[in-house]
């Protein structure tokens, strides 16, 4: 079904009195491809010029945002990749950080694109950096004449897996984070874990952090895999240097971006607010916000999955063995479970956030052992209390002190 | 269809190459109601306040962006409504010009809208005045929490037929018109003529314009309407003073918004670029800024109707009768049929640019006869000269002196 007008009264209807009323209804579709692929920069890779274009529709200029981390490893690696394909590329370095995460960043990108005069039907803007780049270059490309096509190509493990594979946009405003921004899906989004190699070992585990996530959640064999492979994952950062840690680095990410791909489908403007991919989202926006700047994004949210853990095994849906395998594995992949931060007044104001910002009800995701979840309306600040205590002595317990 | 995420290779082929990859479909249901409404600040009246809403999720709080000039206009009227039906509103007052239509006042606007601490579920964002009010407030809407939903209230001629009733939003960036913006269908837009009796008779014939672009390209009952009650819906402001007049009034605003839907509804972002509806909008835009600040924007585009009237003429696509009657009702709105701008050079690049923003093509609409319209890409340099010397001899003809 593809829309339609109606109207009413109908049009012979002329004796109405003057209450005329149309409803306009159509549907957008929208279309992305997320790929896997080794080493887009090199020579022989044509995979970065053609994402997002056909063969009747392409031209060789490019628009480029890059962050600027990103531009200092790999800029003459690019370089080299554009002179051998005879592109003309105009490249923004962007220093992409949170206080950088703004309407200005947007402008600049704006008046690049204005300056460079895009093609914007044969030339996507290509976005390379983590998830604070792509949040911005995707803001730039939405509003860039109502909308010009874009290329994500995420560079950090938690790109990869997350920020990289959506359609969210957003840049921070008036102190609040991401405040403005839009659901517009890429043309194309490149996957090249390649670039886990100047990643430092921290910001694996805040990768890997996301990927428990769905593990825990909807996939007990991924779990099982990390808890397997999770320290040569970290060690080798993903690059499988033998045939067997090559499988397992590939399959752990082939299970993260389709369990991820397959929640995010069916609710890709967010119309139903109960999303297991808020697993671990719940308590962690407060508890990163009070910790700044000690924990990462994907830290903070182990720490609330170490905390929702606990609150489910309090209420017999994890057991103990499923409890002690999940808090090892975190363990495992240098995640930490507890934040001295986490009083039971920020934790008890962190859900009473949460429940407004979801119309009203919790809408909790819990896990139900490993790979499987509920959602519950109806966690009271007493079980939080006795979950938040019971992580303590255990994160204790397993890291010596806590955070 | 709802969409679906496909992958390649399939999950269990586990010996295939790293070249995994997804494609995500979905589709994005756009709905809104546009609906003629009279006098909405009577106290009985509660369209405004149901407008984006549903009874189970409303409140008596309202976020309402409004123009200077109708709050001084309407201020106290629109209080009084307030008041009667118990609202907490929020007033964001806008100076709207061409000069204020900028992400400044976008952000003026989230900020408002941070302060208010809007329930973005229950309490849309009520946008008051005309085209470019409505613009600015649909970028705003559009980004504040990747969408707030928003209601439509134009209040000059050319907003209730045309800006009003589409889902485009857009401010001036970089000096370029329209550079940033977004598709962004309003919850709901409300059209109450009440508006156009404190309208200026030059405006009026402004939105005449836009009204008689749609009887040209596709609808003759609507063009001899105007041509019969064209002079009396100028003279009394669209109001109707008499059962005749107001059924006039009545069905030629109903047409006209009627035939603008007609062809918006199929084409709501703009992915098919021969548009009917870019009639008389293919060299205005230049003529538009040329002229500066001499012309109103339906001014500008019913120069163009009338040169590619000339154009269609020496076609032989319109007879001499119809190219005189569309000729004389424009005259007979009040609206110019030629400026000295128009120069062949001017007109000549207008259409190149036109044509560049049409991927190539000049998808040029030209009438046939009165109501019907074709698309060509072969007007030459040579027939615009023809047509625009013709049109200042006729201009000079029936208004006395070219403008």
């Amino acid at each position: 079904m593809l829309g339609r007008l109606s109207v009413t009264p109908t049009d012979d209807d002329l004796t109405a009195p003057p209450a005329t009323s149309w409803v306009v209804e159509a549907d957008r579709r929208v279309r992305y491809d997320v790929t896997v692929s080794r080493d887009i920069f090199a020579l022989d890779n044509h995979s970065l010029m053609q994402a997002g274009t056909t063969a009747s529709a392409t031209t060789r200029r490019r628009f480029v945002v890059i962050d600027q981390t990103v531009h200092r490893l790999y800029g003459d690696l690019f370089d080299k990749y554009l002179r051998h394909h005879g592109i003309m590329a105009q490249l923004c370095v962007l220093d992409a950080t949170e206080q950088e995460k703004s309407m200005e960043s947007v402008a600049h990108i704006v008046r690049g694109l204005d300056e460079f005069g895009i093609d914007r039907r044969r030339e996507p803007i290509i976005g390379i950096g983590g998830g604070v780049l792509l949040d911005i270059v995707g803001v730039a490309s939405s509003l860039y004449r109502r909308h010009t096509p874009y290329v994500r190509v995420p560079t950090t493990l938690i790109g990869l897996v997350d920020a990289g594979v959506g359609v969210k946009t957003g840049v921070n405003f008036n102190g609040h984070k991401n405040r403005l921004g839009t659901y517009e899906a890429p043309a194309a989004t490149l996957l090249d874990r390649n670039f886990l190699t100047t990643l430092d070992r921290r910001h694996l585990s805040n990768g890997l952090a996301e990927i428990l996530k769905i593990a825990l959640i909807k996939d007990r064999a991924l779990f099982d895999q990390l808890e397997t492979y999770g320290r040569v994952l970290l060690d080798e950062r993903l690059q499988g240097t033998t045939p067997v840690n090559e499988i397992a680095a590939r399959e752990v990410l082939r299970r993260a971006v389709h369990g991820m791909l397959e929640e995010l489908q069916p609710n890709l403007w967010e119309t139903k607010l109960e999303r297991l991919v808020d697993y671990g989202h719940s308590f962690s926006p407060a508890i990163e916000m009070a910790a700044l700047p000690d924990l990462l994004h994907g830290e903070a949210v182990t720490i609330d999955m170490a905390l929702t853990t606990l609150i489910a095994h309090g209420r017999g849906l994890v057991g103990d063995t499923d409890r002690d395998r999940v808090l090892a594995v975190m363990n495992l992949l240098e995640l930490p479970t507890h934040h001295r931060g986490c009083t039971p007044e920020l934790l008890a104001k962190a859900l009473a956030d949460t429940t407004r910002h979801r119309d009203g009800l919790q809408r909790l995701p819990l896990p139900v052992g490993i790979g499987d979840a509920v959602f519950v309306n109806d966690v009271t600040d007493d079980e939080l209390r006795r979950a938040a205590d019971a992580i303590a002595v255990a994160a204790g317990a397993t890291t010596g002190s806590p955070r």
